[in-house]
């Protein structure tokens, strides 16, 4: 039976592409989604010709019982889950304090933290009883520092990032990995970036910084480090690490 | 008029005393608390005798609307808010991950993170309209790392955390001064850590490390600090500082 | 015998004036500074016309011995050192790698991490033999990241706070108070500001975002927060804390 | 011709251990160190036998122009530098700040700081040429906060870490990554762990948290991580990331 790779917040950018990456690698990859039932169904399809093996799953992760109920079917239905990718983002653009509202600021904690808690009660159990597994957060600069107009977003994030420090710290020494991954810059995914900036200055972005400039952060090659730090050997885990494209400015320097 | 200064958690530890000393120096000190309503007129009373004046209110930050009204109360009944400090903690002692429950972990961000947005939200347009106010937040270790056992402390004070920091990164510029002041140690105080530890093992604690130790933080020398960050002059505001008896292992050492 | 302030790198900006402000309250302040006789005579008879003591040094801080003698001078002569405000820094300028030499770069270590270790050694000491004592390190925001152009400076001010860390866990409990103070933007200081723009645009500068703007930090208000952490009690005392002009972007903002 | 993957402290530990990483996958590894000539020896053979391709000096760190000459003769006679492995340390044991001399406070940055700074000076310019380089510089936990006993380890550690942020925003955008790599716990190495427990005491510890219990950082694991990062595509590098043992305690916690 192939080891499950599950993935909360499956779009076509980091979410999507790792998962991919991790049905290449012989892991049967669950994706799961909010919307957008046909490019989730393009995902599935994609993997499965290219000789992998991958489910998907409309899910709303912040109704009650979702994440939870999932958590419980994949594991009855396909198999032990080995790897979480918990990629739920809660990035509302810039707003004042005026132009957040109090459903924006707790939608962001619902999504991003509290999700994260949520997945984390389901499945570290499991993982801890099987004494092996691991979770791999896709974090942002937000909960690192909070910038101006991100309210809602360094708040959810910056307590998420605590939180995996307290997951890790509770059950590394069982055997579980839990990994903060700070994508620390633009991402080149037409879900999220695509959908904030518009077609057109998403097209004109990725010509200009994205593609052969390699400006972009590209969900491929996000993939590629996802996957190795699911590999490491328990005597040598990361907590926590960065990635930026080579030309953009670190957070902690401006 | 004298100037206002709200305290959120005016209990008989770090709150009520922040709230006594801007009291000795000018203030009129408004005091909110959840319950106990005796300690609370205790508190006023012995402000007043001390020549100072002041308010007591007893409120659930966590209920819709409390908070809210309270700024909007004050403002029509006593006086324009110059200083907010808010010290609403959420700390509910080291629980596993399969202790902590939703509600838990739902309302330790309630009070710590979202209690914290919505009084920004009430008071911080008029400070902005006025050109000038002070927010002080009391923090904890948690907020800078997540340890064992900490899932809903860490989650819901790292994103205030990150709060504070979006905060002033908005509204700095506009006068209002905003700090995170991060308590790094057991504060000597009957209604936190005395609750938590029950009253022989808080005696004893205070025998060995507190009192003359001064292996405790004791709540009128952290106020005095409070009080000289309130009055920091613009061109030299303190956002972040921390404060630990000498005797502690600050959070970042082991 | 009043107490005595030695302070390392008083020159007219932050250094001078903690100075000046450490002998308003009754201390004898010690300056000392490389060169500028005129200006060092000038501070020293400005603080005896407010009524205060002081005497004045010329000291090279990276020589062997000057430092050493220094302290071993005062505690002989004047009296026992109970605050040292160490206000060496080591700003050069933004350089590449290429224009930064090895001379530069280890000018930078001789005078702002390794010359704290001296004094550190000369008088931790001392202080330690009498349970109590102050130092308070003027530190920049090169600090805590390390930005283009900034070699030397960050390498120097990075290890001096990792220093100020292992000074305080090994000395805090002993009853000597370390402090780390991030000064993180621009000082309206003749002495250093003023000589790397040059006289015009530091006028220039001073008259659209210093002075009444308070966009620059005015070393007096600096001062009064190095007198309270000094003046903190022991069972609250603060490590780190950071100042910048309301104005000033944090560090972590960008 | 190969790339050239250059490893300044190239001992039996995570040096010596990336080196043959390296050279495994196509690359000629430099091995330098300071003394053991057999050990060295032992390892290139190590490498030749298994099909790989190296090369080994002895070198003093410390003494002027050896590292820039090593630089110098490598890219004459072997080929361009591809990589850097920075390997040096500084850590001489926990020491008081009295018995912790001038001289070996000054050895620890001459060997951390001021080493890397020389390596860099020298090797950049060439990389920069090309477009292209990579520099992984090892780190201690001792970088990102200093603890007691740890005078000149922390200070180095700390100037290093600065230093590796100052090179990558300069040198980032130009093609050259550098990364910090966080060994937040024990080796099991015996050139440096062995030999500051001695024979006996690391025997024990091996073999009580060691070998089969994952509980020492396993050279051959960080070195996968290692050349991982060498190999990250330029659009989503890390600059830094942590490793430890699973059951290791973080830093930040305690």
């Amino acid at each position: 039976m192939k080891p499950v790779c599950l993935v909360i917040g499956a779009g076509a950018g980091i979410g999507g592409t790792v998962g991919k990456r991790f049905a290449q690698e012989g892991y049967h990859s669950v994706l799961c989604r909010r919307t957008d039932e046909n490019g989730l169904n393009r995902l599935v399809a994609d993997i499965e010709r290219d000789g992998g093996s991958a489910s998907g799953f409309l899910l709303n992760a912040v109704k009650p019982d979702t994440l939870e109920e999932q958590v419980a079917a994949v594991e009855a239905d396909i198999g032990p889950i080995e790897v979480v990718v918990f990629n739920l983002g809660a990035q509302v653009g810039n707003r004042s304090l005026k132009e957040t509202t109090y459903k924006t600021f707790e939608m962001g904690w619902r999504m991003a933290t509290f999700g994260l808690f949520r997945v984390a009660s389901a499945v570290c159990p499991l993982m801890e009883e099987r004494g092996s597994g691991t979770i791999l957060v896709t974090s942002a600069t937000a909960a690192m520092r909070g910038n101006k107009g991100q309210h809602s977003h360094a708040a959810a994030m910056g307590g998420r990032r605590m939180l995996c420090q307290s997951l890790n710290a509770e059950f590394g020494p069982k055997g579980i990995h839990v990994a903060h991954i700070l994508i620390d810059g633009s991402v080149d995914a037409p879900d999220t970036l695509g959908k904030m900036l518009g077609p057109e200055r998403f097209k004109e972005l990725r010509e200009t910084r994205g593609m052969e400039h390699d400006g972009l952060i590209m969900p491929a090659k996000v993939a590629e480090t996802y996957f190795h730090i699911a590999q490491q050997h328990r005597s040598a885990w990361t907590h926590e690490l960065d990635l930026r494209a080579f030309t953009d400015l670190p957070w902690w320097n401006h």
